[in-house]
């Protein structure tokens, strides 16, 4: 039987929190496309996560969400900087150049899904040409792509050079719980100068959402417009809220995170496989060979191998300790 | 105190069908992106629905749904014949241009939302022209946007000269079930040579969802990468599937759409206003000038004026004859 | 044989002042993509005909000028005011949402192509909402498409509320020699808050060329990667710079364009056919009903029925008092 | 006094076969979009050039002409490979990706500009996917912005695993007299299968102008419409198809071809630099640190560093063996 524990951390359903308060919204009527009491209170708390004034709105689709986000801050002649391993550059079928309209992304290399801040400064230095798309944003991710941290110094190192070259700043934060559990200080994103920041409800253990947090509120004139066309402003909008509500009223989340994290670090003690990168969040990346990663298909266990040639191991708030035993059963049969 | 009973058929929760399907499909791990047991049960229950060979796809927007499927039946050059009064015409932000880059819509005269035959000959009729975009395809709603029911034999009327004409055929079924519960046979939708279909959950009391039915399978091919690069395929998919499994299996959703019907049927009977329309499936729309609105809104009522100056009051799966019966209360009074 | 004289202002040749500066602009080298010395003195006296500092750009094609500069000033989910009748909304299959991605055009009445006043106010008085694409530019044609000018204080009454809701003006030029040489003060543009303005070089009776003038200085960031993205950057730039050059530096453009209004008064004055429009510069519409139509045809004339039903007769440049009394005898033939 | 002579095959002004066919062409009235006698005559030469049964349009950009050719091959969520250094991969400010809203650009490898074999088959290979642009179409470049020329067995080894795979085939002939000179056949492109072509006009000698041959004519079906949304359906159609006459009714263009390519050779001969790439037809790329270039700066001389490194020097029909020999000096002085 095929098994999906460590597939994604999107193949768990949702927390329980997360599903209480999804099935608590259900309840009567409520007003439609963003105007409900529910949208507002999730929208209150993710304010007070951040200790931030923002402008929040509640999607769907974690593409949509960062490829909306890139439209907003870059026009079709431009181009956003972001890690070539990025969800954002590889992972989306090119969903930002098409909500974009051939907007175009700038791979910068980086260890561990970080971006090189020597990279940057050559990408951000290019003379402006009618030729060539010239920077507009930074797209920055945390955790990475492959669960590293930012640290808020590492990344106003980026920021900084970006915004005095007059880009602006995104932030994907698919896995932003995962990295806060590890340290991250949330309260630090507005300080930070970061315009448009993507926080992922789906991979944190809720039902299907994303939050959409407009930092520099010049950007929310007609957002709700640039939703709606992109399929992005959900009528029953309170569906979309109710899990952050759930999640965040008591500190749910970021347990939930911890507990993710936690897991990861334990199957990285227990890996018979060296590690291709430190775990610091919720992933455990593996080097791994054809023919092992053939084996454990074979076993049943479904996980992916990544564009840096590491497999990877992903946990969730769902996974037990018990299960990461019976993979390291199954890895250390492969090997 | 504000009250959206009839303001639309999206300010009520979730059927308890609906509901219990998702809370049911939170359990344990699924592969992502569609590859699930529960989608795989909620296509076949739409094949059976339709007794139709079709790829089912199930995203999270019907507003995306809808402008997608436009996109993949209409170059960006060409045009969609529609009513003037379809949502995809005017209630959609121009989305069926943005996922279409550009394509036009060709708004359609006819009364209650069908569109006029004699106004679809003359659009077929136009010569192939470089300077305007030439109709590609035909675009129906059912129920139409003023609840009125295309029958099997006036729907196989408009389509059958387009597709003489070469154009391809979509149908918007937000209200799918309001018809069919009014009498629609949803086994006709194949033979009429409809290409795509989208069949709306939410509107029909499931938590948000809708199903793309892919009945010409010519256009499957890629059309995952469509979804994932337009922000629609959800890496949960089962919680877009379970509502229709739920609302499908034991054919609650036409009993849901029956008594919507019937509760707009009731509240026509009852209403102090002209109609504006016949009442056929779930919608009342009645005449009233707008001191008369105003007032109903003064009263706490919230409803929505139509294009056509009409005055909608919307049923819903929840809708109680005693919400009906107060609302005519208010009705009276307001006159 | 057929005769296209009248067909439209796109039928005849180039003026011999605009064919000698293309001939003169061949000779030796000349730096590529508009840095060359022809197009530096073309901006020149553009910049002095309408005696304002601007940047000024040479592109190949009036469909394209028109749409790039709309999306320039409009997003995807905003939309253009424009008239119902204006080249921009209903003859360039859709360019203007094709390079607007999905931008909307919002047609306006008017009477002879001029926007009317009360339609315009009712427009910018429409509540912003994320349901309906609202606008955010205001296109205006000067001369319109049925020939009329509009003067400065009626330029001036649509452009006035129109800033005020914060409304981008856009200048559709096509014909804008044809307006000067009636009256239409080009210092004028500049002071009445025009943005950006297309002026046809084409129509004008140059070899293929139209420039753009960015008025709004803050519009031209990166407006040649606009261009060249959007194939407009010519390389050999100076070809399409130099027949403004001709015709600009002695004062022939407006003297070929007042000709042009004289042979349209001229036609006018002998038309068996009622006028549907007043006679203000180079294009005759009358009222011809169909049988006279096709004898016309059958005849050799080729020219067009347009949108409100009359048949347009356009002279250019080239337009003689000859063929103007050959046509005329031919009219009477039909009659 | 700066020197444009090298910098570009697009500096240089047009062959007075050109420019004469182009005056010719500005007698008298003609029908306008392309139904003019000059443009019928340039498709016929064409035709006959090309042995081959094709539609012929000719536009004013080449990259507009490329990137429209890829859109109506590629739908926004698919993919074209490319060389990585080709014109439409990385010198076109994201046209293709503009032009196809979206689509993306799969840059490949390969010696001096020609697609390595190993390279495209690893890129065929890959299994359809939903997350990313899967493989539409080929573009070739012939000859490659190196100078290289693909023979006919060379081109057959490319594009036939391609079309088992269900690609469809475009080829940029920017320089394609260029190749043809040097020996390539032109009436191999129509057996070779390839889809769509596009002729360079302007780089061969003439004023601006290219040809778009349709040679699988299922692709010409409303190409008009799609042209004129795109901006690339001039109204003097003839003023772009009357270069091509003047310059193949006789053989022009291959004459000047064959001189272009002999002034590189002569240019290659004396050339004080190393050779980055084997001169085959105009252009002479040379292994040149920055102070030598620098210095070349200097003393006037404007020419181009290529993304590989290589300084670019073109030839053109213009270029002189007194030039050649001009710019030999330098070359000495500055080493």
């Amino acid at each position: 039987m095929a098994r999906y524990d460590f597939a994604s951390d999107n193949t768990a359903g949702a927390a329980p929190e997360a599903l209480a308060a999804f099935i608590e919204a259900n309840h009567g009527y409520a007003a439609s496309y963003g105007a409900d009491a529910v949208t507002a209170r999730a929208a209150d708390l993710i304010r007070g996560l951040l200790d931030a004034d923002a402008e929040v709105r509640f999607v769907a689709s974690g593409t949509a969400a960062n490829a909306i986000c890139l439209a907003a801050l870059c026009r079709p002649f431009e181009a956003v900087l972001a890690h070539g391993h990025a969800h954002v550059t590889i992972d989306e079928t090119g969903a930002p150049s098409f909500f974009g309209h051939g907007l175009g992304m700038v791979p910068l290399p980086g260890v561990s899904g970080r971006i090189d801040g020597d990279a940057l400064a050559t990408a951000l230095d290019q003379a402006d040409s009618g030729h060539v798309q010239s920077p507009a944003a930074l797209s920055l991710t945390n955790a990475t792509e492959y669960g590293a941290v930012y640290g808020v110094k590492a990344l106003g190192a980026l920021i900084a050079p970006a915004k005095t070259k007059g880009l602006s700043i995104h932030l994907d934060g698919a896995r932003l719980f995962n990295a806060a559990a590890a340290g991250f200080d949330l309260v630090s994103i507005k300080p930070l100068g970061i315009d448009l920041l993507v926080i992922g409800g789906t991979k944190a253990g809720m039902t299907p959402t994303e939050a959409v947090v407009i930092l520099d509120k010049a950007l929310a004139r007609r957002f709700d417009a640039r939703l709606k066309q992109s399929g992005q402003l959900p009528s029953k909008s309170r569906f979309y809220a109710a899990p952050f509500v759930g999640m965040l009223q008591d500190g749910a989340v970021l347990r939930h995170a911890a507990h993710a994290n936690a897991m990861a670090a334990r199957l990285a003690e227990r890996m018979p496989f060296p590690l291709a990168h430190p775990v610091e969040t919720s992933g455990v990346f593996v080097q791994m060979d054809e023919p092992a990663f053939q084996r454990l298909f074979a076993a049943g266990w479904r996980v992916q191998r990544f564009l840096d040639g590491s497999v990877r191991f992903m946990c969730s708030w769902a996974t037990t300790p018990e299960s990461v035993d019976e993979l390291t059963e199954a890895l250390k049969n492969v090997r």
